[in-house]
Order: structure tokens, then sequence, then C-alpha cells
């Protein structure tokens, strides 16, 4: 296994096709690793993800996921790792602590998962975050330069072709770009950057390589990010969802050109 | 909400965006609902799917992750819905319910989401099913084909440009495929599929649109197929866990070649 601060690929022997034939070579993978978030010694979740950036991915999940309010919460944070994987270790205030164990105690018994901590159809909607930091006029005309300059960023993308990116955008410059497997997770590493560094959101909007799907929508809005723009489509529950969030959610941008879902 | 078995899309006023000039015109979005699946009253999973052909998914969701062994399992099927999403009721045998209320007990206290059903690290290369079925020497040739007919199958992505597809290649001809906005979910709706045609799983293979990520390999080695093409990248767990499971992995399949991953 890579180490946990890796690069994110990996490289193997592969047998390469064409009409037939077939040719030895050498391939380049993006990595994908279970990663165990650790919350004041209990498992709180396992998510897949690609091991590079550890450290911000796990302050942006415990922000993005609303278990920290703040990183002033966060008292430490360790990065281990075996042959099975990848587990962070944190310690996390009090307060923290026991509103993650009241939201597990509700859970147990009742939900499954495939939605990060929802135990109901019904908690989908409720307690959901509103995004008051407000979008500037010039960011839309922006959207097509900072699309335009994300490729030459994505250093495992090119190299494997496997990743989504999450890059965050000021004065229509790209800052900061995050990759992984999960499109959540390079969303997640990206949020944790940004906490880490002091950045204000209110500065600046988010652009992906991905679809936009619902949980990008709520993990934006609860790090309070007032535009995400993603170069895939976006689906029905991520355009109802940022409708209610109050975040403006531009899809579909490519070349001069993006469709803009909300108003 | 759209009809449970619905077309899987709906339409919006949206406004597109070139250079700077905006106008408005009608779009149409890929659906993406929670959809519940409960298992002799208890609710196991929430999953965000695309409302098209649930009975099939729920199906192949319950033979994938190993809840049933077989469809003789499922007494009874029944997809209701509200303004919150898609409830799924099944009525499984003693044995698939004992089995699932085990796991679900081992699973209290210890696990978090992310990972369906792992409660740990360790857990994700125990109980690993593995392939009996065997590659055909004319399948590999026949990856070209399959991919090229891919395109005029997917009739939500044709529309929406936002969901996967998972189709059956039997002799090089694609004779199902499904869609969703999960690729799992795209990949469990043709295994439900399947299963409920009792088609035989050793008489084909599964082409995919997306990447090959771990829970595919899994998904697949549950139910027995012994080759999967995807169209993008594989992850390196993708790739262990093929090679673990005993099934054969082309990945990259594009015009007339493909990579193979496994061997």
């Amino acid at each position: 296994m890579a180490a946990v601060q890796g690069v994110g690929y990996e490289t193997m022997q592969v047998h390469r096709f064409h009409r037939n034939v077939s040719e030895n070579e050498l391939d380049y993978i993006v990595q994908e690793y279970p990663v165990a978030l650790i919350y004041n010694g209990i498992s709180h979740a396992v998510m897949m993800a690609t091991p590079a950036d550890i450290e911000v991915f796990a302050k942006g999940f415990s922000l993005s996921e609303g278990i920290l309010h703040s990183l002033t919460e966060l008292y430490s944070l360790e990065v281990h790792q075996d042959e099975l994987g990848v587990q962070v270790e944190m310690t996390i205030s009090s307060r923290a602590f026991m509103a993650l164990k009241e939201h597990r105690r509700m859970m147990v018994g009742r939900t499954g998962c495939g939605l990060c901590g929802i135990e109901s159809l019904k908690q989908l909607y409720t307690n959901l975050p509103t995004v008051s930091s407000v979008v500037s006029s010039t960011w839309l005309n922006q959207i097509p330069h900072a699309i335009a300059q994300l490729k030459v960023r994505q250093k495992i993308t090119e190299l494997t072709g496997g990743a989504h990116a999450a890059a965050w955008v000021v004065k229509g410059q790209i800052i900061a770009l995050f990759e992984d497997v999960g499109r959540h997770n390079a969303l997640d590493k990206l949020l944790g950057y940004l906490a880490e560094q002091k950045l204000n959101v209110a500065d600046g909007f988010v652009v992906m390589t991905s679809r936009a799907s619902y949980e990008l929508i709520r993990k934006c809005a609860q790090c309070n990010i007032a535009l995400l723009a993603t170069i895939s489509a976006p689906t029905s529950m991520a355009i109802e969802m940022a409708k209610k969030v109050n975040l403006t959610l531009a899809s579909f941008c490519r070349g001069d050109g993006f469709v803009l879902y909300t108003e």
C-alpha cells in the first residue's frame, strides 16, 4: 500500500488490446483505499478514497457532514495505516462528540447505509443548512476560464484518467485543486483545505469535473459555498436541494457555455 | 414526484449561457430520489437512485449485497411512494432475514456508512465471493462491438446527459440495458433483471459506461459474472478485488481497444 500522504496513484503491468492485438505496458492506476474516520475512539465512517491529502479530507468531511462547526473543535488528528487501509484518529470537542453520539444513537436499529447519516427519508430535507454568502455578479462570467484551467492542474487524472477534481476559484483563477476517485471526497479535501488555510468562502466559488449530485450541494451549503459549477449534468435532487439551500448551481460547464439551474 | 416506474427524467426551465448571453430553454434532468429498501418491516438501506425499474433494482440489490441467495427467497415485493421518496417493502425468507438481522446486530455501534455493511476494514476482504463461471475465448473480441451499441440504447442519457448504464451482452449483442444516476444502481437493476428473467450468467458479460470501482467488482462476483468491461478507468482496489474474486476486468474500452487488468 502506498504512503498515506502519497501521490494517489500506482503503476502496474497491463495488457493493452487494439484490434485483437495485445501488448504489455506499464499503466498508472488511481488509488482507492478504505479510510476509517474515528472520532474520540469511535469509528464513525469508512470511506473509499484516494490516499492523498488525507488530513484535509478528514477535516473537510468533519465540517461538511456537520460533525464539527469549525476546526477549533478539532483538538488532534493522527493518520495511521496498515495493510487493510487508513485510519484517521481525531479528538474532537465534547460539544461535537456529544452531538455525534446523539446522532448515532438515533440511527441505531433504524437506518442502513447509502446516505451518510440519514435515518429516514424525512430527515433528508430537515436540518438543511442555508447559504448566507452571496454570489458576486462577476463569478458567472468567470466560469469558462476557470473550467479551462482545470485540466493542467489534474495531475492524478492526467496519469490515470480516473479521478474527479474539486477546485477553488478566486477572481477567476484556480488557487487550489484536489483529486479523488470519489467526487464527494475531492470536495471534502477542498473544503478541509479552505478551513485549514482560513480562506474566506465568500471570496470565491467551487468548480468540479463531475456531475452535480445532491450530496455535493449539501456539503457546499454546510460550508457556506455560494456557487458550485460542474462540468457534467446535475440530478433532479441536486437542483431541488440547491434551490432549498440558496446555492447557485451551474452545470454542463463546457467551452464558452454553461447552464444555470437556479436563480 | 414522478411515477415510481417512470421514465427516470423530468423537464424544467433553465438558463443556458453562451458567451455571457443567456437564453431560457426547456431541459431534461435525470431523476435522483431516495429509495428505502425495507426487509420484513426493517428499513435496511436508503439508496439515491433513478426511479425507473425499481423492482429489478430492489431484486438486484438484494442479490448483489448477499441478502438473498436467490429470488426464491423473496416472497413479496411492493413499491410505494410519497412526497419524500420511494419505499420498497419486501418479504424475505426466515433464513435470509435471520442472516440480515445478525449482520445488522454486528454493525450496531461499530460502523458508519460509506461502505455498505462493512463494520471494519478487515471485513472488506473477508467473505468475498468467488466467480466460478468462465470467460469465453470470444468475449474479449466482442467488447468493442458491444461498447459501440451502448449509445443508442441509453435513452435517459440521450436526453439528460446524466446517467450511467449497465448492459448485458450475449454473443456480442446487448440484450438488456439499465440506467441510473448511480453506477452501482444501474448494475443492480441489470443483475435483478438477469435473475428475474432466469437468464444464465455464464452466457455473457457486463458492459458499463462508468469507471470500475470496487463495489461493482463485488456485486458482479456475488452474482457470478465472469467479465466486466467498463468505458472509464478502474481504481486500484477494483483491480485488486477483481484478481481476488477471479473476475476478468477490462477498462478504458474505447473504439477498437481496451486494457485488460487481470489475466
